[in-house]
């Protein structure tokens, strides 16, 4: 990893001994895809000749260069490339998924969402706002408005000393992309970074920022499999600060549980006693 | 998450009630108690003679006066007394519950969230904070760093134009209470309404309000079986104001759901066409 | 004021013994004009024949019922119609200025935050953007990007949960409009309830709830005197519930002070020392 | 600037071309100190033998390292040592005042409010609450409950996927520290990352994020003149991480301006008319 990248990356943004990701090693981005348009669909292989998931991922490496070691996950790989094994070794997942959110086993499902719960970053794309890590992080419907007729779309900076929004021009043109309008049934984002317009007057709270646990999540909405959206310059700029921004805060990755301390905790330096989940139903009783 | 898929029938969500604050109407309150503890401890029936659910009731009808109607469900009842009829004539849910979360239903924890999306309200209380409808609703593993040694609780307002802290006073003191302290993993409130301290100088938010769909959610923190908390006139008072707060917005009750405009929707006056989840995965693809 | 006008409005959500403003007189509304444009040009007369600020009054009236009183304050009265006195019997304040944000007195300005501080509601309007009070409590330039050139305006709910969302169409379309378009240059919304778009492709939080000391302020940006905007009546309701939302939660007024306590005023019961400004530039030293 | 030290700066957080602060030069600090305390109180003296100012510079300097060049600014340099050119050349502002606001100029403080606007970090220290600027840019009074009777004080972490959290124990134990308590009037904190409790039971928002303009705002209560608290490694590392995250979005500083676009600027290429404030006090009426 050279000075350039390391510039390049915003890794150094975690500074210190309590860095969550050391100086010397590269964040760790693994990119998963659905890979069913690209079989099915002619026009989506001319949009994404190697995948939207390629595409995806070159948006990540073209912006935070050599600062990251990206690696391709697919919904036809064991596990859907998602193992225990791979989990524990990223830092940040991205997600796409659009005909096949039901094929995704509720195991894997439950295992990102732990992982995001315990300090992953998650930057979840477009149609993935249905996907069923999503849904169970957000605990809604995920629900949008919504039309596939080549709208325009303008993506709008409502945060500009936000970290996703750097170096991003005001507003992003696309030319031709579905439409999601609002309402959209999301929690309240704890930072909402974009809104977008479309050529039909509606709009859309196309960037989104949550905290769960110890992790972070970016809802992106600008991509699709039917237009070429993630050759987009600026919107890869974007998907790489999001993942910028999601890398864990913190070196240990540890899924929040239950901790009792006596009252005198402070006096004797008794330590807390984790309580498992089992045992704790009634914590205890 | 079956959510999604709970969509597909928007129509059959809808429960065609009236206006929830309609003139004609008082506020129709169902006050969901587990009822075990008091079966089971000497304590809980000396704090509580006629149950911990009656103590709850109490606070909503002395403070809410001939405006509210109320009712109790127990999780011993058919269906733990939340029948798809009783959620669709129910405005504002109160949850209690603490050693038994297991034996709530999946089905009645899934039909809870199904009507908070819709538009119901939803006091959780303390111990309730990982019940299945709280857990599912926010996401988060909702564990917390506990402790029950008669601390002191103290608990302050931090948003005094906020409606629920109406009345309250500043601090509200309970002299004996269990501990719940930071870090409580939830999604950061919508409004933080009060944060309280204890004897061991541990925080916690401990009264929080979140938005979900078309349904609001208020989490306060303070009660238990082991020590007298709902005969509190403050604590009473705040789960009152919290009712209030919650109560619906809107007349209908209705899940959101994918919802397809064409483009000049505007110019046609055409309207929505609603999408089911199951032709939706891929929306229609 | 009759049962029915208060089941009418949203009054009612602050039911029985909780209510902050009791039931024994109506909500005192206090609506502020500029009334220059008014004076100076045909097209305003014309479309506000009694002044905008009488439009606004009646907005209020038809929606709040005999649950309100009014009360009109123009720039060219004393004080600009904003003494001390009618201040402090000022519940709610809405504000409408344009071209002569500064001759409101700073002494005025000041006075009105004062009075927000300490409790009283503040619904600003429109260019009113611009006006003293509003900035003086955002702390922001309250900046935009702008046009007057007839756009339509479609006002799109994102908060379906929120009081002031209540009753109001999805969106509520304006025909004609002056364009306000992002960056808004505000402090980030404490709620954010609605989200425009205009002709241009523009995007703007048209709706902005902010909490400020014990005060509540709605910020909602339809309405211009060049269209006939505050006729409409989805604007009017709107206008109407942000007034309703904006009201006091405490009954007593009165401004946060810096307030001393010994150690031990648990247990000696000893209350806060309120400590002056002056003398507490450094807490007394 | 060696490898190492952009390792210790999160100056690279905001990479490629957009990049606040290029990776040929370090993140560019101002300590602002009031430095009366140190000259009159031998306790003061004791705790901090360079100045509590100088304590802050190395708090930045020893987490940060030579990611950083720090400038020290003093109430009686001329023009508080905050004149324009220096401003233009701060990318982080620390504010610590205690005895003495009242002596800021008016004209310094709003400076510093139009560089905050316009980009600038400002991390504002304990008793700095009351400080001219702060209390500007919040619009409240950013009054407290008080007391100066050697409170231990607890701060506690409430959200841990912050970078301000990143590396910091939970609770940090300050043995003697001043109290302050809710409740704070502050605006609604955009993020808040510390609450603590003090030995009296009182609690606080000890660590909150606000984003104003283009720059953002860090308020941290820890530390006080008559305790050696800036000497504590976590209380410095939380303000080394503060700076840090304050740091500029984008390289250009710029007020938000008003500005004009006609209704087919898209179609036209046609770019903003900036309008200047005082034409636009009517917006060119």
């Amino acid at each position: 990893m050279t000075t350039t990248s390391q510039n390049a990356s915003p890794a150094a943004s975690t500074t210190g001994a309590a860095a969550s990701t050391s100086a010397s090693r590269p964040l760790r981005v693994t990119v998963w895809g659905e890979n069913r348009h690209e079989k099915r669909d002619a026009r989506v292989r001319e949009n994404y000749p190697e995948g939207m998931h390629s595409a995806i991922r070159d948006a990540v490496t073209e912006n935070l260069g050599e600062g990251v070691a990206t690696r391709i996950a697919l919904l036809d790989d064991p596990e859907h490339g998602l193992s225990e094994e791979v989990l524990a070794q990223t830092d940040v997942l991205t997600w796409w998924g659009h005909m096949a959110h039901d094929e995704v086993s509720d195991e894997v499902a439950e295992r990102v969402q732990r992982h995001v719960l315990a300090g992953m970053g998650l930057v979840v794309l477009h149609s993935g706002h249905w996907s069923k890590p999503f849904t169970r992080l957000m605990g809604t419907t995920c629900t949008l408005r919504w039309r596939n007729e080549r709208d325009r779309e303008l993506v709008w900076t409502v945060n500009p000393s936000h970290p996703i929004a750097a170096g991003i021009p005001h507003p992003i043109v696309i030319d031709e992309q579905e439409m999601y309008g609002e309402h959209f049934d999301i929690p309240v984002p704890d930072e909402l970074v974009f809104v977008s317009s479309f050529s039909g007057g509606e709009v859309f709270r196309s960037g989104c920022c949550f905290r769960r646990g110890k992790g972070k999540i970016f809802y992106f909405s600008p991509g699709d499999q039917d237009y070429p959206v993630y050759q987009h310059p600026d919107v890869r700029r974007v998907i790489a600060n999001g993942v910028d921004w999601a890398r864990p805060a913190a070196a240990e990755r540890e899924v929040p549980f239950l901790d009792r301390y006596p009252t005198d905790w402070f006096l004797t330096g008794e330590s807390g006693q984790g309580v498992g989940d089992a045992e704790a139903a009634g914590k205890g009783e």
